[in-house]
């Protein structure tokens, strides 16, 4: 029999990988209380079960899916409940924090006696007749959850402590957003001083999978930019305040911060990163 | 008759490009007052000639390339000579130099009388059989030095003013420097968390044309480090102080001091780039 999956929160994310696992015979619960009527929705959408708290930690593994800001308050009050509990779920956290993070929610899980894994998605929420995003998973508990694996989720062990997976998460969003980041900051300077197609043209001659990655991915980004904030700021954090390259990610989260103004306001800047991206497609 | 010119200072690339023109047939003067030992050797090799000041003024085309720092200093110098003489040399700006300085050094070379251009080379010094750098040219008088592409040079005109190509210099140097920055200091983050490996395992899957191009690039940065720390601050200016994208490059700038001081001293960091890079290539 499959294991019970409770999944919090039913977001984008959190329902598509709930459906995935539903496609696949298992029972999925979730947590409705104060959601909107959109969440409920998309929640019933994926074939998920509204759940109090206590059924919720019943469950064989929960997988917290939130925003990054909110994974300790969830840690804490899964714990709450978990501590009452005489059965003891495995908690995985899929969240886009830094190791210091994931490390206080370590504490908090363990003090409740379930166990903890240290999760990373990298990739967009699943779609029908794909396979990713991809699910990298560390900690002592990681095998304990391998079962995910034959229910339709691309996991992969790394074999690391709790920190790993949140730090693969980080280093590969600092690498992939930041480039992003740097193209945007790049793009609109050459523009502003006429020299955007020279830039386009020189990398499409030195370095065409770069240019042809910021084509797609700087007007990808631009409905983003206002999420990616926080997530630059997670990379400052796990980089540490004293180290010389935080500063690159403060200086992303304040480029994001900007662009999503931009976005929300005259759409300026927007206009420019979407005009060099639609030069760099071939004719 | 090939036109003649003056290259400034007989540097690795300086020299490289003299060495270009003299194998077609041009007279290639330089300055070697007060030069090592090991310059004038290398100005020797490259088949450049000594020359004082005035001749140097004579010439018909003078290159300017020195490091970003003495750009405006070598301008005024020229500019001084330049004034008291009847013929106005063209001088080509190819210094790294942001857009604010290179309008400073227009402003300094047009009060002399001489026409100025705005050059960007990219790519390595010429190598015998090898057709590149790329030499970028704006302003109105980039037409006036064509002729440096019938001498071996890939001159590139860019329909723009005095500013563009410096643009262009600085906005390809951001993304292509900025991404060896955001490769080293996430392979070093996610070395020290234990997550080098899967994150090597992930850009191959999903990024494999990154993952490529750090696999080169991080060893190749490590001698030149300390060089592109003023690199960095150039293109922070470039951006101008309140610009929120500033900060990013002001950590780059951090971030390459640290290193470039690391492969000075124990090499700690520099072991652990090199061992990314060694790990990323096929066996």
């Amino acid at each position: 029999m499959p294991p019970s999956i409770a999944v919090i929160a039913p977001g984008a994310m959190g329902s598509a990988i709930a459906a995935r696992l539903v496609e696949h015979g298992c029972k999925v619960l979730t947590s409705l209380e104060g959601r909107s009527r959109a969440t409920q929705a998309r929640a019933a959408a994926s074939g998920m079960s509204a759940a109090n708290d206590s059924e919720i930690v019943n469950a064989d593994i929960i997988l917290s899916i939130v925003p990054p800001g909110e994974a300790v308050a969830l840690a804490e009050q899964l714990a709450t409940t978990i501590n009452r509990n005489r059965k003891k779920p495995v908690v995985v956290d899929c969240n886009a924090v830094n190791v210091e993070t994931i490390r206080r929610i370590q504490d908090v899980v363990l003090s409740s006696g379930a166990r903890l894994v240290d999760a990373a998605i990298i990739g967009l929420p699943p779609k029908p007749g794909t396979k990713g995003p991809a699910f990298y998973v560390s900690g002592e508990a990681a095998t304990d959850i391998a079962v995910l694996g034959q229910l339709g989720l691309d996991v992969r062990v790394i074999d690391g402590p709790i920190g790993a997976a949140s730090a693969l998460k980080m280093s590969y969003a600092g690498i992939n957003k930041g480039l992003t980041g740097l193209g945007a900051a790049m793009v609109l300077a050459a523009t502003r001083a006429g020299a955007a197609d020279a830039l386009r043209d020189e990398l499409a001659l030195s370095l065409p999978h770069v240019q042809a990655r910021l084509a797609n991915a700087l007007p990808d980004m631009l409905p983003k930019a206002y999420r990616w904030v926080a997530e630059m700021r997670e990379i400052a954090g796990f980089l540490g305040e004293d180290h010389p390259a935080a500063q690159i990610y403060e200086g992303f989260a304040a480029l994001f911060e900007h662009i999503a103004a931009d976005v929300q306001g005259e759409g300026a800047d927007a206009a420019q990163l979407v005009a060099f991206a639609e030069s760099c497609k071939p004719n």
